[in-house]
């Protein structure tokens, strides 16, 4: 078991030899650390790796200069230029934030940045400022759109907090598939099968095969097949990429970058990098905070009373399972395996400093 | 057959006796009309006795005074003054429309409003000035949330339209549960069992019985069950409810009420009326309009041909079933089943209006 504490300044330090800035470093490690607290550890150390070895690759920028390119009252378009994706994410939902004290509402689309972690994460800096945070983000392909047997799309997240008063907020944070990608890892790893309705092989058949995205097989959208409103999920995926990437000039659908090194860039490019999406929307540009605030509560106390069904403990509210997972983990710290500490370790040693 | 001018006619003719103003009634019969066309009929001509028996009840006022109550550069609340939906929303994404030419997006939550039809025709009001639409609505409750037996939500439909160069726009207009209420209508009366997924019985167990409704079930989020993301759909279904109801003070979840005169009003209110959400974003307050809709094209092109799936024919994109239909439908003229034409009989003789 690790301390909060030791697994963020380990984070931070690796991220400072690769040469980001202080203030950059300490952006990355509580990204990477707010995964593992919300117990969503394939988004948390075990991807200080993939992003070691883009460094390696000379894929990331470890210096960028993240700006403004364009802007309205209520939007603005970022380039990260090529950053690592939480330092252009954190920066493009301050604008949105910044943009919202004055219009009501802030916009923010972002280009030429990298995979950036939990989108939660940046939704949820909204919170402190009574205003709603939402984050959209691309990512490679792996989805087939309804009908189809190709991989167009990322399993392209949706992320929406909105702060109430006495309850906790209200933290949704989703992709818009069925399933996170790795889970199909996990079942992978444990020699196990999965559900049908996550996945399909190169011709279109249902599979439950964990590892059928390696013979050219695809993940499905929310709702899995036609029937169970898969078109659904579609459109939800394609409006996350075409907000990510459309409006600020990133690459869209099948053209998204890899966010691992043993993938090769792809040879077409469609705009720069990935794209992500954040809005900020002041709670009293609507209503007096206060009072939507004790609204919210309401509507919290009314969803979590609804009946549970047969073999049910109880009925849970979007951000429920992550908040009580982050309360247990602080408490008792935060696990690593074997695998994911080996890879650590490795990396400690070759920029020289310490993990055990 | 019906032809368009008709039943549009017929349908102005209807809100015109009740006692809506000539423009009001227009703007009824062209939504009334739109869901016909998009082949949407769910939405079309069988809903006008609903409409029609709320008035009589005097549920309904048919000379409303929609107005915005509060405001700020990019967003506004509107009271629609419990005016039959259509008329609120129209205003309501008007006030959107103008406030985004000026701030670059543009937000309005209603509230104190009705059902309002297809939700994909406020979205599209957009289009034509070169802006993104966006249309959410809460409705009265079927829905369960995850784990749940308690009907909580409606079937809170999302709607965004983008528009595109060359190529049609991409429209996406869909409930937040698998399947929309009618279908449900429609199995029931073929005598037609539905698929697993789609509904659950008073206990939680699923059901094929597109009746269980009428016994105490309830409909499932997208995604169907926990396994397949039901929270997913539970998340999205939420933040419909929450956009359309807290940011403008309607009622939510459980409260909203019923959009048919023989389901009594609810006794207890935690609003005004059904709430709604509606979103404007002018392109070029992120990107030069010509290039974000050539890159359009280029994103509808490359996902139109992606590979179809053995025994598939090809790749849809979202609004193209209904784009054809209309092209069809406009030609082959509008089909009313003798249930509805008699019904609507009924209503042009209590009124003394020709109909036949």
């Amino acid at each position: 078991m690790y301390t909060f504490d030791y697994l963020f300044n380990f984070t931070k330090n690796v991220f400072r030899k690769m040469g980001c800035s202080e203030s950059d470093s300490k952006i990355i490690a509580d990204v990477f650390l707010a995964a593992e607290l919300r117990d969503h550890a394939s988004h948390g150390m075990i991807r200080i790796k993939d992003y070691y070895e883009l460094w390696k690759a000379g894929r990331i920028n470890v210096k960028p200069a993240v700006k403004i390119v364009h802007e309205s009252p209520s939007t603005a378009v970022v380039d990260g230029d090529n950053a690592i994706g939480m330092v252009a994410a954190r920066k493009s939902m301050e604008i949105a934030i910044r943009k919202a004290k004055k219009a009501g509402t802030g916009w923010v689309a972002a280009r030429n940045s990298n995979h950036f972690g939990i989108a939660g994460y940046y939704a949820m800096m909204a919170l402190e400022h009574d205003m709603i945070g939402i984050c959209l983000t691309n990512a490679n392909p792996l989805v087939a759109p309804t009908f189809s047997i190709s991989r167009m799309m990322g399993t392209n997240p949706i992320a929406v907090a909105i702060p109430a008063d006495k309850q906790p907020p209200f933290v949704a944070d989703f992709a818009t598939t069925p399933i996170a990608r790795g889970k199909l890892a996990v079942a992978e790893k444990k020699g196990e099968k999965v559900a049908f309705g996550f996945v399909q092989d190169k011709n279109g058949n249902p599979s439950d095969d964990p590892t059928i995205l390696k013979s050219g097989g695809s993940m499905l959208t929310l709702g899995g097949d036609r029937v169970h409103g898969s078109h659904k999920g579609y459109c939800l995926s394609s409006i996350v990429d075409i907000f990510s990437a459309l409006f600020s000039g990133a690459n869209f659908g099948p053209y998204v970058p890899p966010s691992v090194a043993y993938l090769p860039l792809l040879e077409k490019k469609v705009g720069e990098g990935t794209g992500h999406f954040f809005g900020a929307m002041r709670i009293d540009a609507f209503q007096p905070a206060e009072h939507f605030k004790a609204k919210m509560d309401e509507w919290i106390n009314t969803f979590r009373s609804s009946k549970p069904a047969e073999g049910q403990e109880r009925v849970l509210i979007p951000g429920d399972p992550e908040r009580e997972a982050e309360i247990r983990i602080r408490r008792e710290g935060i696990k690593l395996v074997p695998a994911i500490k080996d890879d650590l370790i490795a990396i400690a040693r070759e920029l020289n400093i310490e993990f055990d």
